[in-house]
């Protein structure tokens, strides 16, 4: 058998999400079937982060195990021939077994696009729109108590099926460029909704709706309901997925 | 009776171009029904540069005549709130009998964005993906001979209505961006499909399947069928429409 590891993105807009539905409209559904095309056998992909319906990634990384010895241009440009125009492989690498898509990776890194106008701009789609302006040093003085280990019940969805609800986060920034803002942030994985659910409560620090202190207090909580409401998915980008260097896992990016 | 002019801009994707269609499908159609929500009369919209299906905008112009006396904010938030979410209206300004959306317009400005990379990227959605290397320069020394007034039937479509086949080009750009380029097109007005027609017939030299003396050749030939392929709409903007000063159109944009 050979190991196959596939280096991808997609714009979400149109899929609901990574994870295989009846329906077949997700990402892993349009994948499976065009990396079954090639192989001319069933395939099943494990992918490194699941993103939710309507979540894009810069960097998503999957593998599959497959009798077919093809070579790895036909992974990427003969998958490529078979997948919508809003998904693409972009690049592939055989390793061993003790590569995991999923198990190996270190750490997950997210962005999340926002941007504040007085009107919608139809050009910044993997952005959400907020039409008020917005305290972004307040935002970032608020989003430290979040750095390092903690229990983040508070910010996971309720049908989230994570064993702990306990992550840690490396690192967190709040980056404001000429027309948009991200917020960037960096952990060892992430429970379901968390990223959007942490952005709508640093929002309303952000709008001063809550005052700085606030966000500490909902994290201690350990109770979803203290929380502000879910962002939404439009500007949730999954950006990297760290691996051991061994891997050689950002040659598929490069 | 009041005079009112919009700038808009729109992701073309979804749209079969700006002109009213039976099936309702277009920009007009949209916006006509968005306007005349909060005018409450029948709207008869009038559009500087009328796009086709696929075609973007990032600045386009409209006017119409109204019987209702509204806040101008209820032009642009009001309006919008009808609108899907890939139409924005960017500002209003009402404006005397003597401005027209068409014929006050002295020049228009397109752009048509493209990339070339091995696989294509979701994320460069306005923009169309070569997967050959370009040579630039030999597009830029083509090109030259497209300014001026000419006769542009080489690069007409059939279908074109327009009077006359002679147009006026200003200017002419290919602008090399880190990670993708653009065409910059500057002319007093186009002939449909004149655009990518251009660029089809530039794509050809820059991957040296024609001589760069080829295209001036095919513009005295006046012969469409001597030209290359139409060009995909996904790369092609309107960027601008420029009119008198006395307008104080780009204040629609600020």
């Amino acid at each position: 058998m050979n190991r196959v590891a596939l280096g991808l993105c997609y714009d979400g807009h149109e899929f609901e999400g990574w994870q295989t539905q009846p329906h077949g409209r997700t990402v892993q559904d349009h994948l499976t079937k065009a990396i079954e095309a090639i192989a001319q056998e069933p395939i099943a992909l494990i992918c490194a982060g699941r993103t939710d319906t309507g979540v894009h990634a810069r960097q998503q990384v999957v593998h599959f195990d497959t009798a077919a010895d093809r070579p790895l241009t036909a992974w990427i440009k003969g998958v490529n021939n078979s997948l919508p125009p809003t998904i693409s492989v972009l690049g592939a690498k055989q390793l061993d077994a003790s590569f995991h898509a999923r198990f190996s990776a270190v750490s997950r890194t997210y962005r999340y696009y926002f941007y504040s106008a007085p009107v919608r701009d139809p050009f910044k789609r993997f952005m959400t729109w907020v039409h008020y302006p917005l305290d972004l040093a307040a935002m970032r003085r608020a989003a430290e108590c979040l750095l390092g280990t903690h229990d983040f019940s508070a910010f996971r969805a309720s049908q989230c099926q994570a064993a702990s609800p306990v992550r840690t986060l490396f690192a967190l920034n709040l980056i404001e460029a000429v027309d948009h803002c991200y917020f960037e942030i960096h952990g060892n994985a992430f429970l379901h909704h968390m990223v959007r659910n942490l952005m709508g409560s640093l929002m309303e620090v952000g709008q001063h709706r809550q005052a700085e202190s606030w966000l500490r207090d909902v994290l201690e909580s350990r109770n979803r309901s203290l929380a502000a409401k879910t962002y939404p998915a439009q500007g949730l980008s999954l950006w990297n997925i760290e691996y051991p260097e061994q891997y050689g896992i950002q040659e598929l990016f490069a």
